[in-house]
């Protein structure tokens, strides 16, 4: 039998404890990368999504899963990080208050500092401008553009190595990404979606994380596991 | 006599306590608006740089100053977080091991997130292309990359109000910029350059920040007011 060099592709993940993220988490998993889990404490509410995060990234066998601890709260602004703004039931239109200024901008740059530390090509970011929340951050122009960026901020890509900022989910419908989790074998039990779940990671069933969640399982045919108050 | 509304422009200027984010903060001063100083604690190994922002903040009169703490040692990789890795007193060519992943990438993402916060259009950033020390992230095409993406990151930019990353130093050597401050009145004692300075600022005279200020100053026929061990 032959000995062959193989090198194992890495893939930096931002995973965020929630139903999109662990999606990506597992299709970065099928692409036969080996996986590194970023996830960030920022002062958000709910812990429960932190707690998810570390429960999958262990039961997933992520190479390694990195918590930053990041002052977002310094900075205001979103009613996800400040506690004088309420998280509302029911959203106008346009871009909501849950939205956290540049938030994605600074995930990413983070997991392109990691990644160039790795020696990695590809860093996943379940982000889908189908069933979205309205975020700016969050379509395939952001990305894009970030990519750019990214592969002119650099050493690696400096040096001729060029970042891929994967988008997986971007295309597909909340229904689609559960479809696809579930054919991936993702726990869906253990990632929390809601703004504002207790402690125990139960979802209030009523923020508009929660609605699309419901709505995705709905429509995909699949039963949700989240145990809602 | 007639009132009239002025509108004050804001800045968000990112502030490290160096000679280059002094000037530049100098520079945002004098050209009218409001200024907001951010610093990072980011596990550099050298508190004086911190200290000295401080101090320059209040000494020029920001508005305010917000010291973020993230954890870019977990990231690692470079002389100026990782303590296994020495400061090198001469640099090979190419991008040198003082370089931290992403750094300016993540510095730039902070201010975007507090501008878009504070309704400041202009973001002020010390770098240049001239007498740098051959970081990726310090050249002009990441900078209008930066600024590209930045306008498609958030809220305020889709809902037109375009953010510029103002970078006055970047075509000046080292002396046009200490010539630039000396005119402008800063006080170039208060600032640290150093990678390795002592806890009361007083900086090796070795270093490759260190030999850059060195020869901004003579080259610009000033006197350096930097204590060297």
């Amino acid at each position: 039998m032959k000995s062959s060099v193989m090198t194992t592709k890495k893939a930096v993940v931002l995973l965020s404890g929630g139903l999109d993220s662990t999606t990506a988490l597992a299709m970065a998993k099928a692409s036969g990368a080996e996986c590194y889990a970023l996830s960030f404490n920022y002062g958000q509410r709910c812990s429960a999504e932190l707690a998810a995060a570390e429960r999958i990234a262990k039961s997933m066998g992520v190479a390694a899963h990195q918590v930053v601890n990041i002052d977002m709260g310094k900075i205001g602004g979103s009613a996800l990080t400040d506690d004088s703004i309420d998280v509302p039931e029911d959203e106008p239109e346009g871009i909501p208050i849950t939205y956290v200024p540049a938030r994605n901008t600074v995930f990413l740059s983070f997991a392109l500092g990691w990644a160039e530390v790795l020696g990695a090509q590809d860093i996943y970011i379940g982000v889908s401008a189908v069933d979205y929340s309205g975020y700016p951050d969050c379509r395939p122009e952001f990305i894009a553009a970030f990519e750019n960026m990214a592969n002119l901020a650099t050493k690696a890509a400096v040096e001729g190595e060029p970042i891929r900022i994967q988008t997986p989910l971007m295309q597909l419908s909340k229904a689609q990404t559960v479809q696809a989790g579930v054919a991936l074998g993702v726990d869906y039990g253990l990632t929390v979606s809601c703004y504002q779940a207790d402690d125990i990671g139960r979802a209030c069933g009523k923020c508009d994380s929660c609605r699309l969640r419901i709505k995705g399982f709905e429509d995909a045919g699949q039963v949700d596991p989240t145990l809602y108050l």
